[in-house]
């Protein structure tokens, strides 16, 4: 049998061999105590490469996202957040448990949010009918697979200024967004008070995430992570393969967008498949299957040919590329949707 | 100086002679022993009249819909609820501090929901990524002056039944969308699992609201009031002025209503000013001002006639009949803006 | 049959007389607006007389304790609290879920908590394992009949001032205790930032509380009390009677504990009752059955003698007396243990 | 320079070499997909060893904690605990923030709880005045060094099965309680409904611990860990440890309880030390200065000696043993002691 190919998500990326020896060799300490020097660089890493004054190693990407709702805004607060965001969509409704914050959605234009609209739900000052707008929430670049330009970003950054509201920006794939712009990641992340970023996903470590910003927003973090039950002790065992994702993982994400470019291309010759290419701008391909293409029998050739997928829904599909997922194995994906559709 | 004329909200409405009367002469018990009987003729009475198996007495509309949220949901839940609803803008953000849930937003058309949008926001079932949906909200009459029609309110009605979701509605002034439809309102809270309705506003009680539902969501609703502080004591007292407000005031809201047809075409009549005589429903008047009317202008001219309004906001303003406004005041009214647009 | 006594509790006090004159014309706006010049003119009574800069009404005791909470802490902070209070006890556990604050509890005694024991349990500073203290409770006087001395308060308050962590005082009788130590009230408010007070009770107000504080505090109250439904309209209706309460039923409050004192004295002198003549300090008295005595045997006797009490738990049992309760009340209610007694 | 010895606490372990080794190899996947083969053979592992039907794996031990009263309880419950419990000292409030729920602590002596006290703060039934209680939590053994008997627990256990309130146990470090007991860990798991125990601590896994209990609880866990953030990748990298953990590490506790008492009886011989040996029970050892040997003077001499303690508190020092500290270690440690006090 073939070797198996996932393309469920970047989510499902297998630590590198580098990483591996990072963790049987990683100097720990009990990072509850501050002691654990392999976090500490991480941490140091992570700040200077966001542009932030400190970071703190959070579990998930999940978690980093809730820990600034719940640093930055008081219980009772409102959150404004683009209608399509992992926030309101896939993180179990956290808002209003953890930070108790109302999420107020602004209609997002494939992730990009319109600043007017941003500033017209901004509720600041004495109205005792109103809660206090206590942060903004943006996303780049959003599971859709596109980039939020920086214009974009710096207008809402400027009308958060404005009304002295912070930005959090939810970049679980922000270094596929600098990599897709071609800038520096600090380029996005200047619009930010604070930032996420993962260490899974595409750049690959096993687990974990950043939460990036001043620091005493860091500090505040820091007893809230542990009020959340984060505050994890040999973490060093994270942190070294979390170095390796940023050190060495993030320079080879445009080979990752590259292969979703030619996945897409190569699926949009296939009659009856729609892809949207101006929506391939990371390592996402997104495409519209023809109705007379089942599911189950598309499920079921991918599985005989040893690829994982996640099912289309309403005839929808996403295929996600990563560093396990090459030419080779793009083109035995393209092989078996073309042999259902010859 | 003439008498003066509040048409800022149906909310000033004060206190008729006769339910001054029923307040000084109200038969009183300790209401958390259970022991007011004339409370309990309310709850009897407003739960016949609302066509629930029973009712508690809140201190508040806003006490009511929350109230019904925390005792509907579990913590983490989500709820759904158009976007120009009472619960997302005016009820500062409670619903994540109190029940701890998330509003899920579908976009109202004058506050009638989409059926079909409201279903695809349903959440339930196994998936981790997502809470669920634990009510959906319905708002009848709205405060833009619109009544949602028997056909629209059972459309989400039946979505509900089929995914087994709960529907509070949110009738405030449900006895307004009763008279505007000419209908038992009855026939508007049968596509609803609880309801609450206001006793003050067009009713003109000084004090207090309802929420109806059946005997079991009663008795669970019963004790987080108790939680929540709305356990009152003697509250006899304004129970017996909400009894009236049932009795009788209900009867008369056709008349605010036809007044503020009357005040709508008055003031569409006069140069400049456009109101969209559609949205004259209930006992509300929204319409523009012409540019050339300056807002401070405009109030201090109604000052000066001793008449209290709202301002306008970029150009729009609402004006609002009840029990105390009668055509004369309207004709006082109407005089003020005809003597700034002639 | 003769006329009903009920000695449950002072919360079944009925209104005056007065009071209902007092509701029939009391001169009312909406509240919400800021209109209602009765409830303004009872906050300002209130502040004068509990020595703070400004009071807010709530609907009840319970509600006006909880507000405290929301208002002092911050979501995750502690609150140091004696472990017979009203707020560990009888509020339904709300703290959790309102103010979203851990209840750490100090042992009482009778009322009184030790300074030392109290400053043991603060926690402020950095320990990232630790919430911080954001608030200190005490309650004056105790629902077991108990008055806490000033150098008891005082000591407490000192505590706290060192520490920089604000007092609330749960004031729901608190001129009660100012009766019984004949001082002004103020002198023991003065070790509070807030305190709450009840209009209802012995105070006979049917419906309604006091929360005073700094006028900063109070304006921040003002819109968590909205946010928690407790901002009602035309609500000098309760107003009214407060203002009675505060001046004219304050002022009657010994005869009550006198009152008390000579039940307790009747009571002490029956065979097998033993009374705790020290904790006979408001209008409460508590005393132990003796063992032949069953509390279904009493019940059924007082009930016939139309006497309505709380039935005795483990043997003991409570008796309040209050303005509707006079000597030959008292002596009808004596004559029933002594019958039974004999 | 000597090696470093560390005896702050057991949190301070590092992993052994076959740790390293097997996370370097761990066969992992996407753990929220369910795919990753090692964190599921670690659930299965511990689920048969604590004696319940399914586990989870979590982060830290106070994430497993918190999930379980997340879990069991309903928002607005009441949890009684020990009040001088792990939950109400080190968890940074989070029980109010995370589940919403109220603690009601009962005096522990020595850890144990007496099960009558724990009755009687059972409220459960219609009194709208009380919390439900949703759960009553243990801990075993504790962090001063005590290991509750089985009688003690059995007791509590028959009062929650009496009143049909689940139980949970804080058993972070509940292999060392069985290993002092002498028993099978599920003797004493069988008086819970659920257990959280920890990997890392004494069983020297870098990070992580597990929450076990019914398939149904810990199915409905899983979404509430996903909820809170905990939902981790490719957590193989951690489970892999966390076996080693159960199965090579479990048994070696007795030598680290051994050592501890050889370390108390040391100490003990030394002038004006009291260590209560009772207290020596599992690998902590907690003993008494002489007023006369000043903290920093102490602290100066350990350091020197390349030792790390955490400083005594009030004259009160405790030390622990783990896998890195054997005989040797602790001879270099009481020698530093014995330097300055002969």
């Amino acid at each position: 049998m073939q070797t198996m190919i996932d393309v469920r998500s970047d989510t499902v990326t297998q630590p590198t061999k580098a990483m591996r020896e990072a963790m049987f060799s990683a100097v720990v300490g009990d990072d509850v105590y501050g002691d654990d020097p392999t976090v500490r660089d991480l941490e140091t890493l992570g700040a200077a490469l966001l542009g932030k004054e400190a970071a703190l190693f959070v579990p998930t990407g999940h978690f980093g996202n809730q820990l600034a709702l719940f640093t930055h805004c008081k219980h009772g607060d409102e959150v404004i957040v683009g209608d399509d965001s992992h926030i309101v969509w896939h993180e179990v409704g956290a808002a209003a448990v953890i930070a108790g914050v109302q999420l107020r959605t602004v209609e997002s234009d494939k992730g990009v949010l319109d600043a007017a609209a941003v500033e017209k739900r901004i509720r600041v000052g004495d109205d005792i009918h109103y809660p206090n707008t206590g942060l903004i929430c943006l996303e780049n670049a959003l599971s859709n697979g596109r980039v939020v330009p920086l214009a974009a970003m710096q207008a809402v950054w400027k009308v958060a200024q404005r009304h002295q509201v912070p930005v959090h920006l939810d970049g679980a794939r922000v270094f596929n967004a600098a990599a897709h712009l071609g800038c520096n990641v600090k380029e996005i992340t200047q619009y930010a008070d604070s930032v996420m970023c993962c260490l899974s996903k595409g750049l690959a470590a096993p687990v974990g995430s950043l939460l990036a910003g001043s620091a005493a927003f860091i500090a505040q973090a820091r007893k809230k992570r542990k009020l959340l039950g984060g505050g994890m002790r040999q973490v060093g065992v994270l942190a070294a393969p979390g170095i390796l994702a940023l050190n060495e993982m993030v320079k080879r994400l445009p080979e990752d967008h590259a292969n979703a470019h030619y996945l897409a291309e190569q699926l949009s010759r296939l009659p009856g498949i729609a892809v949207e290419m101006d929506d391939v701008q990371i390592n996402m391909v997104w495409f519209n299957l023809p109705p007379f293409l089942y599911g189950d029998v598309l499920m079921d050739a991918l599985s005989e040919a040893n690829i994982k997928a996640n099912p289309p829904e309403a005839g929808r599909m996403r295929l996600v590329t990563h560093w396990q997922i090459d030419r080779a194995a793009i083109d035995r994906i393209v092989a078996v949707f073309a042999g259902l559709l010859k």
